[in-house]
């Protein structure tokens, strides 16, 4: 028995439920909060309730955000003919990052995992066909992580989309990171290397 | 420029204050809620709230409590005639843990540190002296941290209490932590283990 006031018991509690928050961290955030000013400690407790209240699934592409369209499908700058299909909004940011891809997104909101039961019909991919088959995309871009999941969901769509006219559907290559060392490569990765390797 | 949405992007800037949560973590808690019930989130939110709002010192020996007094000075199992000097609530926890202190406690809330400009009048000590000047009182136990500031801390108080009759004021032990190997201590605990070891 520790002996903790009720309230701080159960703010322990509730942060370490939290991903990656073990008992001893979320010991340390309640005792970190309960030292900040009162009006820091409302503006995290306010940030979590607005962002959970305002923040939803883009109509167009699934993305998050606080609008009808996400910040991305309402920019009249981003080449809507190319369409970049990923597994999660972070992922999504994963290739903003690169500040390379000027196309568009859609996002699954997950990967095909017949072992939790997650198929077809538990993803975006109806609506991705849907739009795709509508016209006006030249290229969809299969980002899905090369995990088994994601490889599996990336042969699925290719399927899916491969009747439709004008279209190039293409997969990310997969080969060593940047950076990475051959040497400490798994083999899988430098088999993926092997098989994608190009002329140079 | 990551296009995040305005709520989303105050979340992840409100969690990446938190200590040791840094900007990747804070995302991935972001989007870790955003992903949970609404029932689940506002948990979290009023948890948070509430611990600040209901959470302050007890009027005795400055631990967390929701009331006048802290679970452990309204527990009369306790022995209010051994006094635990700690300098964080955590410090407290850390010897309830042990299950062997069946004393109270007293909460210095820091310790003195004057590099932060933190002296005697920033901490709970002259309400400690007058605790212990009050009588009925047998022993102070010194359990702050032994790091530089704790000695110091201990020591200052440990010679306000010298003249007191009756009392006997200790230090917890250094040395050698339980399980740990020798060959890797570092130097001044082996110096601490040597200087205060007892005869078997």
């Amino acid at each position: 028995m520790l002996n903790y006031a009720a309230p701080l018991a159960r703010l322990i509690e509730e942060l370490g439920r939290l991903p990656s928050i073990g008992p001893k961290s979320a010991q340390r955030l309640a005792f970190h909060l309960l030292r900040q000013p009162q009006e820091r400690v409302e503006g995290l407790a306010e940030a979590i309730l607005d962002a959970k209240r305002r923040i939803r699934a883009c109509r167009q592409c699934f993305n998050y955000t606080d609008d009808e369209l996400c910040p991305i499908c309402s920019d009249a700058r981003r080449d809507s003919s190319i369409i970049c299909v990923v597994g999660q909004p972070q992922d999504l940011l994963a290739m903003e990052r690169t500040r390379e891809y000027n196309g568009v997104y859609h996002v699954l909101q997950g990967l095909l995992t017949p072992i939790d039961g997650i198929g077809p019909d538990d993803l975006r991919i109806r609506e991705l066909v849907s739009w795709v088959r509508g016209g006006g995309v030249r290229e969809v871009i299969l980002a899905t992580s090369p995990v088994i999941e994601g490889d599996a969901t990336a042969m699925f769509i290719a399927g899916l989309l491969a009747g439709v006219e004008g279209l190039t559907v293409t997969r990310l290559a997969s080969g060593l990171p940047a950076g990475g060392d051959l040497d400490y490569a798994d083999e899988a990765t430098v088999s993926k290397a092997l098989e994608g390797r190009r002329p140079i």
